[in-house]
């Protein structure tokens, strides 16, 4: 870990931990206080495991979360997470940590149309202002972009819909990942290619075919405010949650360790 | 199987076991009750035969089967699986398993058009829930999502459709395996490049050239609610049904088991 | 060929024999009776001479046959057969094989446009439906479908073509090939992407290079209603017609035979 | 060369001999008589010299070839060919080779249009066939058949094209050559994926790296009635003409003849 | 690095030095003064934090430095440089280094539009000169110029905007850096083609993936009025700044300094 | 070098001797007089420092040169070729070189347009025309023709355009490069693709990676009107010009001279 030489103590004040085994390491510390991570990986690739659990353990550490559910119904969401031994649905009834449909806004604001103009834009990102600082949000999780760029559609709208919301949340000193979903073989980090430029930081989760078997990786590829490793790890979904291995001691060289 | 720690016996219960030699086991006892399954692969792939035998093994444990036919006539497709020693036409008689082409659910709607809206999405997937409620249906197979695809056009609309019939379904306790289609080389899990996001699971079928032959590959890349194995298996299309080996023991590595 | 074990002698009387050294034994007896079954390969795979060989079998063995020419005048095209032992010239004197192009068909049905309608669709159906049954056709080749679809442009409407024919042809008890024209690396089975996934069977013809030769290959990815080999074989345009041979055995492996 | 086998020495009296060594070997014979060829290839394959010798090597013998050039002025492309010792400027001037510009063509038709219509399609074919007819051309070559297509635009207007000029040509007993155009590295054999399925044989010329040089190779994917040796070889433009050696003789491997 | 011989001690005076370790050795001195240079590259290649390395060290040695911020609000973008010891906050204050949005200057200009004319491109241009001679400026960054495209969109407005605002700079003695931003495994050295043909010259950095870690690369492609290095070298975000290395020494090869 | 063997002196006279160390070997004499040449390749590869090399050789020896500037200001451009040793401003100031930008023509003929017409094309064409008679040009250079293409858009006009100014200049006596941009990994040896296909001749210049190094190639891949070498050469631009190695003596193999 080569980039890890400026860290100092006062420096994890600064830091959002994610309490995932192996990347607040990668991370030298944590996420930067107000960066907006974008997460990104095809299907079943990890992205909404590990949002969660970077959303509960804030919830059992007194910092409050959000999640904004875009592709489907919460509810059925939160059974998927339930297994997890990290879980802890008391958190979710004292609303430590908040679960919302996309749609639901959208309902409150009126806003069920096919595309959305500058205007809704702007609508939207302060309704999700109001909302993180009136529940005081210290960490948001939005699962995901992808399905909302869909009715932003030109490369201007998305530009100007991550920028203005990474904004209005890191104003209000909340801690974002954007989940974006791509196609297996992707070589860009989003759909459409801009939500990874304005993004503070760039997580890439990927499949990797070893031995007739398909791993999962992780690898921090941007994140600014904070030097951090690049290297590529085996992700692990286990009962206690997301488990992070270096690539080469995933099995495949021996002599690890 | 590393991921398959935290099952119990009580979660049985839970799942709905496809009867595919292997496939529960990858599962680890099942599909989840409720989810909704895209299996994709090309043509040639056993997608049919393998949702048919899903149809047929709950039919004949008491679990009602709804078959949607939406690329041809149930009637020719039926006469392809008769050969198949799992086959029991008594289940067809006795209606524990319905099989329905969509072009008829189309036609009692009057929704015989090139292209259709969302009013007419909300109408299809009524429909298709009411026969659901009213045959007390189980498990569900559409057969395939791609055909439908094409008349819905958007992403937008792709991605409303799966999502409201897959919380449809789910709400009714049904289980669901939706068709899809891609071409051979074609590197994302659909067409769209939607569907895969929406599904609770994605099972991947493959070709797979060795030797001079062309082998059926299954691999359950993601699957909500369940640890699985996510390693590659070689499929048999056997005169008793679907047949999964690991690949590492199909024949090409010596000193398996 | 590990899939053949369900075959019975019963099954013989179902299979349309297509006379075609190897191919009858990679499917087993034969193509199913009524099937429809896509030819796919780009230019010099051999496609045509197949099609035209499964034919005269058919002619040679009391089964009427028609060849329906869309690319070009079926005259110029019988004048490259003739060079073949297997060609017959009685029978299409005969009228045991008829060949008609499709242009004269249009012409009859006042078709001649640029892209046709659903409705003219019906239309074409209804005319080879109704030569089909007059002339009692058994085999039916179109050569080829990749011209029609220029016509129909959208997917829906080749999807809706392809179905409807292959069920008015699947009714007259006609066993039918469309030829199917791809570019030579093109991955997918057609050019529009859907005309495999309604096909009950895909043989695939292509070129392989090897010792700087180009050799041509078939191989039957799918094919509803037996069990058959998907292994890859090498195939010779001989004076005595096509031959099949295993491409493991076809030089390039020792010990072959 | 197994494909040899049914050749008779009466066959030679429908062929068409190009007179180039090696490719009249490799078609056993030569091109049959009243074939539509496509030579299809990237800049600097040597698609226009092979296609000029075969004219000259026809004027030589008394047959009557007529050069249409597209792309450039004829008087230019002449004194290109001038410096070959094949060359004969006699038989431009006894008129046994034709050389005319397509865009005089067009002048005199009034056809200098951006897009063509079906109908000026049927004038340009009936106006070629005329000069075919009224010099009592035997063989024709149009260089190149791309720079028309531009102008034709819609693959239906394509083949068209293609199929009423080679049938007016076929009829007229002229053995012709069309010349294609095909990006370096492009895969398909030409530019609108329609002209090769019309074409009665394809001639693919293409560039090979080895060592360092940029060889020259032909390969014959495809020649309607006739057996033919699909192998690739090296193609050297020398002083005297196009040569052609296998590919396995051309330098990289020992041992040969 | 043996095209470095002609360079003459009076040539210093014409360049920008970067104060980047290494890169000014590749370049054989520096930046020729008025260049204008696209650095090119994928997020998280270290695009932003070069570009203000090379801003910082010129106001250290008193040329004015502007850094025109077009994703993100600048200051949020300063925040991210602050941990590097390169910066120094006092030349921010002192205006030796200038911060400025884009949008800010379209605020101005009324320039809040969706796409932009030929007009609104003069007008812009002659903005940033205005501010580049009302402040002394000599360093100009603009990051990026790919989102300034999106809103330009057409190849024939971005080649004219750049080459615009390229001869402004270079009149005005200013050197200048255009941040470009591809995709990850993008061929081109932009998103449009043409940024990169314009532009005096070309940083290319990149991901190299070794041995599981995720090495940044810098290779210089062009530069015009100097001779330099095209090796590629790896790229370390240290806290002391960018910090070059030639590949072959970076680790993967024995033997090395 | 193979093709060599039918040169002879006399061919001399009706060469454009280059001046390139190298390249008028490979070209067997040099440029046969009054060919085009098209010159492609990515940035960076050095088509421009070529071609100005190939002007001034004329311009020394008394032939007249003309560059016309399209990308940006002749001036900036002149900038960086006065460190070559072989640049002598005097040919500039005795006119024996000229440099003109395209925008000032087209202010003179009043053609600021955003797409050019036939009849633009027609104009232009007969202005560079005018200017090469009236100066007695015998060597042209138009950098880059490529800009020129983004404003006559379609295939059909480009193809015209290159058409008519080849005959324009080739009547007047005038040897022609044309520059044209490609992106790196382009396959295509031009950016519409039928650029080459008019060109008499087709010089590729690329970049190669080699042990970590960028290396500048140069292949002849087609000249019309001579034998030529089609070998990749490794292109060095030194202080004294661009210099030709063979790519198997440029280091990487033993052995060389």
């Amino acid at each position: 870990m080569p980039e890890a030489a400026a860290k100092t103590d006062a420096a994890d004040e600064d830091r959002c931990i994610t309490g995932i085994d192996g990347l607040d390491r990668i991370l030298n510390g944590g996420i930067p206080r107000g960066n907006t991570v974008l997460i990104t990986g095809s299907c079943g690739t990890g992205k909404t495991t590990l949002s969660f659990e970077f959303l509960l353990h804030g919830a059992m550490h007194n910092e409050n979360g959000l999640f904004i559910s875009v592709t489907e119904n919460w509810k059925k969401l939160l059974k998927n997470v339930i297994p997890y031994s990290f879980f802890d649905n008391s958190l979710v009834k004292s609303k430590k940590l908040i679960l919302i449909d996309l749609s639901s806004i959208y309902q409150k604001l009126g806003l069920e149309k096919e595309e959305f103009s500058m205007e809704d834009i702007d609508i939207i990102v302060k309704a999700v202002g109001d909302i993180v600082r009136e529940w005081k949000i210290e960490r948001l999780v939005i699962d995901s972009i992808t399905s909302i760029c869909f009715q932003l559609k030109t490369k201007e709208k998305i530009r100007d819909f991550i920028l203005s919301m990474g904004k209005n949340l890191s104003d209000a000193g909340c801690t974002s990942i954007l989940v974006s979903e791509i196609s297996p073989g992707e070589q860009s980090y989003s759909m459409y290619g801009v939500e990874e430029a304005i993004a503070d930081g760039i997580v890439l989760m990927a499949n990797l075919e070893r031995r007739g078997d398909l791993l999962r990786t992780l690898q921090v590829v941007k994140m600014r405010g904070t030097m951090h490793s690049r290297a590529k790890y085996v992700l692990d979904l286990t009962p206690v949650g997301v488990l992070l291995v270096p690539l080469l001691k995933g099995g495949s060289v021996a002599g690890g360790i």
